[in-house]
């Protein structure tokens, strides 16, 4: 099951073949500390993780966070299009890179064991017109998406490219994924949802 | 308009807010001599784009045509079972590079205009295990997609990562779309579908 509210995530284990439960974990993500953003990811992932395992002891639970890394600053959502717009005007022409912590829990097993893993992706921003940019803020896509930005939605004419994952960046890693579940066993074409009809 | 069958790259038009009319070339994507990768799909791309131009010369229209390079040689779909196997066991833990060749239209200009371009992005082939790739060829997707994988459909937790623009791999390059439009004067948030209700 996944321990989160992002339709990005839900959309990508749904295209890879994973219909998962969805149960969101209510976790608060503010963070008085700042452990640079890579630890931030796996901390907010491992709660989230560990508060729905909790609920739901059975069963396999993923959860996730995701955060850009721009100048050693972690950038989730913009919330509010006046960040939205000063983040992009930061970002616009340069390279961020997206991380997302993956917490994966099986409680299914005798002692309930976790797997734990980062993935970078680094980022290259294109450097929109003002009017595309108006556009673009003016959809609200920026002030949902952590980074202010996506590559699988209205933002993907904006992102020149990327090195690294394109899961990762819209918030679950699907190579990763396949090997957290292969150090339980499973091989991620376990999980396929059955196909229809059958 | 679309001049492509391709559901990978309607969906990525889609999702950035374009929604297209389709008409399907019908164009042969045969080609006797052997150009070059780059060179073959900025071809095919050009012949799609221009058998539409001519039904339609009044519109925009947009043809793409998308192969794998490895090892210099072009992999298109992979059409059967025992060939899609072949061409997984070269490329897991190797790389390639895919291409997808774009040429865009404008034929309600005076004098009928033409850009094209191509795009290669790096792709980083995970090894999948002997069951999953099993698994992932009974699924019949590597038969239908260029170079017999995809990123965002079941092949995605195989490939460890690309290089490039993830919407080129899956067809259609977003970020090169937009600038081949500025071209023509056009920004690509004009494209956008009118939001619902208005």
């Amino acid at each position: 099951m996944l321990a989160s509210a992002s339709a990005g995530r839900l959309s990508v284990l749904r295209a890879a073949g994973i219909d998962p439960e969805v149960v969101v974990s209510g976790v608060d993500e503010t963070c008085d500390d700042s452990p640079g953003t890579a630890s931030l990811v796996a901390l907010l992932a491992e709660r989230k993780a560990a508060a729905v395992a909790s609920l739901r002891p059975d069963r396999l639970v993923l959860g996730c966070d995701s955060l850009l890394d721009f100048e050693g600053e972690a950038i989730g959502k913009a919330g509010t299009a006046e960040r939205a717009a000063t983040i992009w005007r930061r970002l616009a022409g340069h390279e961020g890179t997206l991380y997302t912590g993956h917490c994966l829990i099986d409680g299914s097993s005798s002692s309930s064991s976790r797997v734990q893993a980062v993935a970078a992706t680094r980022v290259r921003f294109g450097i929109p017109t003002d009017a595309e940019l108006a556009a673009y803020i003016a959809s609200g896509e920026p002030m949902s998406v952590a980074g202010a930005f996506s590559i699988d939605g209205l933002g993907g004419p904006f992102i020149d490219g990327i090195d690294g994952d394109a899961s990762n960046v819209i918030g679950l890693s699907l190579p990763l994924l396949r090997r957290m579940l292969a150090e339980f066993g499973f091989a991620i074409t376990d999980l396929w949802r059955a196909p229809a009809g059958s």
